[in-house]
């Protein structure tokens, strides 16, 4: 297909194939850069854009989680098809949306669709379906054994909300939306307030490829409102059964409540705070101190800060090796540009963060970045310092500033830095900085680690989340409300499945994916594994 | 090993190695048949109890999560010899403890045995690990790809409450423990009161298989002690990160309101009510009716009722095929022998439901059976029928009804008896009665139950659960508090894990499973099965 033309922005809801213009209070982005308010308004729904949405997507369910593997990947190669279609017109709304660099914003625009492409691929591979079977055994004694068989289907409607973060990957048709698509479910977005334009445009690119794909209009709907009204209506719907969430931690614990305290509770997959320490473990540290002082720095500015794997925690024994570590990161630090945070809320609640920060006794301010005064949402690097014991002591010190901010800790011996892992809440990363000499001192820091965090690196940053099979963007609470699960990378999928089984059912009645005749489907037949 | 000698019930906790006598009010069995109070006491645990037996599972948590596949597998084997080598003084206990019939009691001995040996081979067969990796891609553009590695490890302590109904196979060693410890996971079981005697012979074995196996020993403890004291306190211990409970739903909503308002919540697999619907299929019922109406009946008193699927629910449309089936069920009501149900507690909820269902305006009485005034907990069946409107116009006819009671339910048309289907709350199971020309009907009906249900059978009585890879004991809220899970079978282990993922580590920080040079080990390399 040829691109699409320019499309023109018009605030509306966008409820299946309709788009409505909603009735409330209207949001406008703003321009983070220069506090320029940015047409159109995005009129915020109610109850009856809730009511319409939730309808047509329990209407979409039962026969969108039976469409056939090739349908189904297909309707996410064609979501992407679509986005690329409108090609730069995202990335120049998002550039205003944002205040991100033109570069992310492209090489986010370029995940989103390998994300969608990624489902493609693992909804045809079919491990998803989970399909087992245990042939009946007629003749076994004391009882005969019936015919059963299992696979997985979708959970039904799933509630998405969209982050400020980031606009595409984890937005309307970002990571939570293509997992739950793939699983066969109908998505209802909630927009993020701070980029709905951007949202406005990937929604009207997953509204054609529904009709492209001749698939019930139900299975997709985009809708504008407030987090606690229009949001919260949504996840008390009955017809919802699932939400995907990524944001802060007091948005995330809300929602967590509302749908524990729905007469039906649903799962809820928040993805929400985490300070992702990083240890540098003595010998690395003696051995390239100034190295990593300065790729510290660069892992803690990217985006900002505004990342939930940002390191906002570092971990290193006292003495000479850690004052270099600190020389070199307090300068790469003061030589910091001043970038545009995402929203003026945002750098409010970064600002008051870094305040609180400062203001605490046991923390020395280690160095502070540029500031451009004529920014309306400036983010100035603040690195800060502290000791394991004020640590342990200061459950303040643990408390995520979402932005370019961290805390170096400072640590006695190895039996405090053990303890101040242990006295760590759940984090989405974990990272070891080491050499050889130091890998008997982090073996015994594993264990730790493993409890505490969803992902272990060496010797890299924890910015930079691979979209792969075997990555885990996932962690303890905080960091997220589910650690059994990840919501970047293809196991993302199962956040949004149950089994069901079928025992003796004629072959008329059973799946497709679940007949002996199926070809092509990996399964496991009386335990052992086929394909 | 030679059978032990008969052990002398001394009514201790079990924590780790230690028996310890607690001070709270102690305990009693009671012979439901005669009222007949059973030595010895057990004093209930408290907050020391609770205390010690988390801190010994925490300790023991992260060497018995990295045991290999032959440890851990040969542990849970050598739980079912102990078990075995008791032998026939558990069936003893557990007769005057529950007032199950002998041949169902050595039935769930072995059930027990054989579900705690299949767990052995999930264990070495090691699909739970999931493993997953990623090679490095360093030549990739614009970016290197990072080495990425993912397992699942145990989710840590579990707490785990046994079930009423199923002494053996759902309490101290049963599905919940053996599916906990082959996911690497410590387990704390609160006895359920009813059988605190046959408890503690089993939490001996697992004891004695602990010391067997070099085990730390804060692997496996046993508690005694009221739920709304002692269960909260377990569930609110912060080293917990887990809870298995079969029971009511008042019991298990009362324990998830406990696990969400935690500090840092957890998962809890409750499985709590299900009224299992059945439905029959015209031609089947016209063909069928009198057979179907006998086998009904005999599924309905199997150990008096009290079964999670126990088939409370029986749709079919009215006409003279139903009456012909009412007759015949009446008839084997009517014959029904008074059994004894499993405490004077349960009986007593048992006669208020039956009454208040009797009382209702909508529910005519079919028939009811045989009973034995001598008996102090005695389940006399009951049959009741109504309209497909009354039901769908009356919530108080979907409450569950635990023991051999159920109603049947006559429908308009299959317009009705589709409403009556989608009116339903979650459920463990939903049958289908039919023959070929009901095929195009049951289809309709299939994605409802589909919704409705995580077992769906047909031509079969969901009484009778098959612990193999392909079941699914689990259902839609209210039948558990997770959909996506099963309590029974194989991926029963998949509640406890959580996947971790390793990013460049080096290989002396891997675990053996992840290591390139393992062999055996299913695992997906990017993204393509091996094994």
């Amino acid at each position: 297909m040829s691109p699409s033309d320019q499309t023109t922005l018009r605030g509306h809801q966008i409820i299946g194939q309709q788009s409505l213009l909603a009735d409330g209070k209207p949001v406008h982005a703003i321009n983070p850069a220069n506090g320029e308010r940015l047409a159109p308004g995005y009129p915020a729904g109610g109850a009856r854009e809730v009511e319409l949405a939730c309808q047509l997507a329990h209407d979409a369910f039962d026969s969108f989680r039976e469409t056939d593997a090739e349908t189904r990947a297909g309707f996410l190669e064609t979501i992407a098809e679509e986005i690329e279609a409108i090609g730069e017109q995202i990335t120049e709304r998002a550039l205003q949306e944002t205040g991100l660099p033109r570069a992310r914003l492209e090489g986010e625009r370029g995940r989103t669709c390998g994300q969608l492409r990624l489902f493609a691929g693992v909804v045809r591979a079919g491990e998803w379906l989970d399909v087992r079977i245990d042939p009946t055994m007629p003749e076994r004694s004391p009882m005969p054994r019936a015919d059963l068989r299992q696979r997985r289907i979708g959970l039904g409607p799933v509630a998405v909300f969209g982050a400020s973060n980031f606009p595409l990957a984890f937005s309307v048709a970002g990571g939570d939306t293509a997992s739950a698509l793939a699983a066969g479910c109908p998505v209802i977005v909630k927009a993020h307030s701070a980029h709905p334009g951007t949202s406005e445009l990937v929604g009207g690119a997953i509204q054609r490829a529904v009709t492209r794909c001749n698939l019930p209009e139900g299975v997709f709907s985009l809708l504008y409102g407030s987090g606690n009204t229009l949001g919260q209506a949504l996840v008390n719907d009955p017809r919802i059964q699932a939400v995907g969430f990524t944001g802060s931690r007091s948005g995330g614990t809300a929602l967590l409540k509302t749908a524990q305290a729905r007469p039906q509770p649903i799962p809820v997959y928040a993805e929400m705070s985490s300070i992702n320490p990083v240890l540098l473990m003595p010998a690395a540290l003696e051995a390239r101190a100034e190295g990593l002082g300065q790729a510290f720095i660069a892992s803690l500015n990217m985006g900002a800060g505004q990342f939930c794997t940002n390191p906002g925690l570092v971990l290193a024994l006292e003495g000479e090796a850690l004052e270099r570590f600190l020389k070199t990161a307090a300068d790469n630090v003061a030589a910091s540009a001043c970038q545009t945070m995402l929203t003026p809320g945002i750098h409010d609640a970064y600002r008051g963060g870094v305040e609180k920060l400062s203001a605490l006794p046991q923390v020395q301010e280690v160095a502070r970045g540029a500031l451009d005064g004529d920014n309306a949402s400036p983010c100035q690097t603040a690195l800060f310092r502290t000791t394991g014991s004020d640590f342990l002591s200061e459950a303040a010190l643990q408390e995520e500033v979402f932005g370019a901010s961290s805390l170096v800790i400072a640590c006695r011996d190895l039996d405090e830095m053990r303890a101040v892992c242990e006295h760590l809440e759940g984090q989405l990363t974990a990272t070891l900085h080491l050499d050889d000499a130091d890998i008997d001192a982090a073996r015994t820091l594993m264990p730790v680690l493993e409890r505490r965090a969803g992902r272990i690196l060496a010797n890299g940053w924890p910015t930079g989340v691979e979209v792969c099979q075997a990555m885990v963007h996932g962690g303890p609470w905080p960091a997220t409300s589910d650690s059994r699960t990840t919501s970047v990378g293809s196991a993302a999928i199962e956040r949004f499945l149950r089994p069901v089984c079928y025992q003796d059912l004629p072959e008329a009645l059973l799946s497709p994916t679940l007949r002996d005749s199926t070809q092509g489907l990996p399964r496991l037949v009386d335990g052992k594994r086929q394909l």
